[in-house]
């Protein structure tokens, strides 16, 4: 469950609360984990990461310490992990996959470097954000950098398939950003129209890193579309506890701030069904500190309190549970195996974060 | 020539300058121009910039906007014109270089909407520029955008071998800007490294125009190569002359403010050549201004008087000349003919615009 025993913590700002998690199934390792996907793809995530460092290199030596630092800070490197393990899935034996699950990384470090001028970022994954330390111009241009290194990566594996679907996807993500720009801050945004963002902006990469792995190994298109649809809606679910986590526990455990999209005014689905299921002075609150950006001391807290009182958590990881139940009978047309569980565990733990 | 009779004008700030400009052939229309090159591809440029706007739309309403805004605030479409009389130099039949040139086009303007932001612009080509009007988000996403939507257009025309070019050229470009965002403001910069950035950042993408040409027309590599070199020493030409229009008259005929590069502190050749042939006390004066950022009143003048003395803005368009001549003679191998000619033409009339 997601435990809100808030506490302000005056020193870090007026609305930077901490939240102690009352459950410890995670800490003690018993949860849901991505164990199983780690051991499946670890030779090739090794190949993955030297790729990444080697292609990275440029004469200009600003690139790779800029593409370095948000590489090199990690994060799950699960969109790689994704076209690796589906390739797996797919039978596949070769050495395509490695390149472009590089591709499908660089892509997705392009977005986060433009991402986090776009929203003024200082802190990502609990270190400063490249734009905090060399300021927004680097971060612009190498995210430029990484996304036709991308493609240069693309066409040296020669698939015009794989061409069209990162393109498509890099376009559809791009749109899916700025529909987020033009609903920031709109607490009447609905569900419907936050869903369009994420699947825009995050889940169409995942599918799109999926689907990679069964065209590389030349599998009908009936698993292609089986491998997109897991992707689409893993991607989904795992957005939807994300922006959940921004207002619980488990986010302090991550080493990320609590309300991050809280004081950037971010609409989340949180916040879209904690608005819907308020009353009239609830509404005015999330208006006055959403939309109008007058933040108080406290609000925050008063903000995680009106989530509780209409489930708004729960309930944002109960929908991440239902894209879930999607992506899982999507992989229902594959063999039970190694990769198939690899690749349901990410489902589970995608969702699992979210208690 | 290049005619200094500077001029102080205060109510637009302390460093904009009016140059009158002595040379009147220009004003005549008796200077080259493109007008043979307009009517060689006029017919060809009506159907890419129907494609332009029909693939600058998107179901978000702001990115045709943003797009629509600096795409129809026009330029020359050079770029693209490149590949139209490219292809028509190498006797291409087809329509290919239809959506190619559109292509070009997009990856110039999503180039253009980084650099605004990066460089802070107000104004581009005596208009507002989107970040101006919309502010830096959009900028960037509608930029990567655009960026996308270049490849997937080049995924339509189904050639690796242009994928290649442009995914080449696109990071070379990326590696240009942030080479430029190290040198800015560095008064020791050389010729070669500002050589190197110019190179990168605009003449590639004029040899990947041009090339494009000789490639969908399956030329030999000779004349592809040709093409490539043409475009490259083209670009660099034209760079050249931008950048001492900066500080000239022409520039003001053409809408747009003296003194852009001054005010940010730009390095460009009229700057590295007023610097390397000056005394320890106009050095002081150039590290004062363009390092330290500190201008006052008159600064711009003194500057155009320090330009005139060391003879900086003759001596940057006789560079540029000499690019010019590489130019003109890798189009050696070509038959003459009227391509031929509007292409030359297209040198001169880059040159001449330094007049």
């Amino acid at each position: 469950m997601l435990v809100a025993a808030a506490k302000a913590v005056n020193q870090r700002g007026p609305n930077v609360a901490v939240i102690v998690s009352l459950d410890s199934d995670r800490d003690k390792g018993r949860g849901p984990s991505l164990a199983r996907i780690n051991a499946l793809v670890a030779d090739d995530l090794r190949r993955v990461n030297e790729l990444i460092m080697l292609r990275m290199e440029s004469p200009v030596s600003l690139i790779a310490q800029v593409a370095g630092h948000i590489i090199a800070a990690g994060g799950k490197r699960l969109r790689p992990m994704l076209t690796l393990a589906s390739a797996r899935l797919c039978d596949y034996h070769g050495a395509r996959h490695l390149a472009l699950a590089a591709c499908v990384e660089f892509i997705h470090t392009a977005t986060l470097l433009h991402d986090d001028v776009v929203d003024d970022s200082a802190l990502r994954r609990g270190s400063a954000t490249a734009n905090a330390v060399w300021g927004n111009k680097p971060s612009v241009l190498v995210g430029d950098f990484l996304f036709a290194r991308a493609f240069q990566l693309m066409v040296e594996d020669g698939s015009l398939r794989v061409l069209e679907i990162l393109s498509n996807a890099s376009a559809v993500i791009a749109e899916g950003e700025v529909k987020q720009l033009i609903t920031a801050n709109n607490t009447e945004t609905s569900e419907t129209a936050y869903l369009d963002v994420i699947k825009a902006k995050t889940a169409t990469l995942f599918a799109a890193a999926c689907r990679i792995g069964a065209v590389i190994a030349e599998r009908p298109q009936t698993q292609e579309e089986a491998l997109d649809c897991y992707g689409l809606n893993l991607g989904i679910a795992f957005q939807l506890v994300d922006d959940a986590l921004d207002y619980s526990a488990s986010q302090a455990q991550l080493g990320k701030t609590v309300g991050d999209d809280f004081r950037d005014g971010k609409i989340t689905l949180p916040v879209v069904l904690a608005y819907r299921r308020g009353n009239e002075e609830e509404r005015a609150f999330w208006r006055r500190t959403l939309q109008d950006l007058e933040q108080r001391e406290g609000d925050l807290d008063h903000a995680l309190e009106l989530m509780r009182r209409h489930g708004a958590l729960d309930d944002t990881v109960e929908r991440a549970r239902h894209y879930g139940a999607i992506a899982r009978d999507a992989l229902g047309i594959f063999p039970n195996g190694a990769a198939k569980q690899a690749l349901v565990d990410v489902i589970d733990f995608s969702i699992a974060r979210g208690y």
